[in-house]
């Protein structure tokens, strides 16, 4: 049996072999072979700063999800994640329990020394779990950078994790992740302030709720003592029930799509203008009156893109 | 006496307003009539994650820079900094001593809930302040991300800033700042763990000296009580020396220019594709296709790539 039919059996290890030849971009035709099995996952990103506690999350919410014979994959994009090798060895060993679980499957995404295309590639490998079969692909993402809105763009319903110490977290929810929210957790919550942040982000987001025609939830949980984890999946659940039935699900899934395209396109025409477009002796000559500032990096950008269209 | 006049003069309220009209693009000759007058700035970053006490470094470092009547510029994008209206009190007196001295200028870019573009407005801003006299320019950014490694790409010496706490960000690191560091700080170095976390960053970067050419000093600091300052001072002139008298300098402020032109190539692309190069319709035909797994879209985006050149 070739591997791709193994692969669509659901096989832990033809999984993994697709996954590592998509990342690798070895087999351009792989994703295409694929690609017609996608579309019947439902995509959950989990992020937040380092320390939130999304990794405990992640193993109280699988379990619930996993209900009525559900399968989950998981992608850990978090450096800090127990899924991904780091973090505490208690997170760890429960993090063994989720994986020794037929029907759920997990891979980290290495970050190799770079973030360039991490998100592209993140994406692909949540395709080839959709593709595989899983109900459910959960990402888990560290940060606020430009990889987890990216990221989150690609979610279904995408689920930021604060703390009640995340001060910092306030202050870096302004770079736009709190534009991508769709549930909100304040994890921790027995801590002191947790009452607190609650109240702050409701009022920041009573503030553009009508703009966004879904009520952002804002739930406190207690992620290693399970309290109030059957209220996020059942948030979840309501989220995902309000997608199908209003059309919107299909609806932004379709501008999901766009916005992917025009990333890929991105992503060729920089390769591209790398390897072939720019005259490489003209472009030194500019780069040398640029230097010499007869010239602005601008208006050389501007004339280059010019010839291009 | 025009805006120009003023502003090649030093004058504050002149170089603020510069640098808004630059920051909304409401006048695209204005930068190329400050270009000619850059190039003699040196830039320095400083970064690190949030609590790493980036602001008090810029604190103890700013009043050396100033010796021998010196100018300084600083740019802070970084929201929990106090130099942006973030962080304690007690940072925020320091930091306004600093802004009153009158070889001193302030400005900190707002993120302004998206962090596209922010990298390449910085770099603009700080060619204003290279074009305003100032010797040095700062520039203060939190974190790890895509938006510092843009930044630390137009510096001519990157300090990251470590503190014992951050276990994280040694797993950060790996997302690639430590490729960017020129001179690494382990600040707080009074507290437990600092001599520990100066011994693994040793250990990492032996691994990798041979293909620099630049040893990257490792330096305990406690910036509040001064202490490493004069070394880390001593450590970026010293660099400079080297960069200049070795003609590196030249030659990777031209690697640079070459990197920022190709980054505006792809900025008015990116434009110039949600403008007007894709047809509407036949998009939307396309992503219908996506949608319902007839076409990949790598594949879509290969097809109109192809189209473009």
């Amino acid at each position: 049996m070739d591997l791709l039919q193994r692969f669509l059996k659901g096989e832990k290890p033809a999984i993994a072999r697709v996954i590592t030849q998509i990342e690798n971009g070895t087999d351009p035709k792989l994703l295409e072979e694929i690609f017609p099995h996608t579309g019947k996952a439902y995509y959950i990103g989990i992020t937040g700063p380092p320390g939130a506690g999304k990794s405990s999350l992640v193993n109280a919410i699988v379990p619930k999800l996993l209900e009525n014979n559900q399968k989950v994959g998981i992608i850990a994009v978090d450096p800090t994640s127990p899924f991904s090798g780091g973090a505490l060895l208690g997170d760890r060993i429960r993090m063994n329990d989720l994986a020794l679980n037929e029907n759920v499957f997990i891979r980290s995404m290495a970050t190799r020394g770079s973030l360039g295309g991490l998100a592209s590639k993140t994406k692909d490998v949540a395709l080839v779990l959709d593709a595989a079969g899983f109900d459910y692909v959960l990402i888990e993402t560290v940060g606020v950078g430009q990889v987890e809105l990216d990221i989150a763009q690609v979610c279904d319903t995408t689920v930021v994790v604060l703390v009640p110490e995340s001060g910092d977290a306030i202050q870096a929810m302004k770079a736009g992740i709190l534009e991508v929210a769709d549930i909100l957790i304040v994890n921790k919550g027995d801590r002191t302030g947790a009452d607190r942040l609650v109240l702050e982000l409701k009022f920041a987001f009573e503030l553009r709720e009508q703009t966004i025609g879904w009520d952002v939830p804002i739930i406190k949980t207690v992620a290693i003592e399970n309290q109030g984890i059957d209220e996020l999946v059942s948030n979840i659940r309501s989220q995902k029930k309000y997608l199908e039935s209003s059309g919107k699900l299909e609806e932004e899934r379709k501008n999901k799509l766009a916005v992917r395209i025009h990333e890929l396109i991105e992503e060729k025409i920089k390769a591209h203008l790398h390897d072939y477009v720019i005259d490489k002796a003209k472009l030194e000559e500019m780069i040398n009156k640029a230097y010499n500032r007869k010239i602005t990096p601008h208006l050389i950008s501007d004339e280059i893109t010019k010839k291009i269209f």
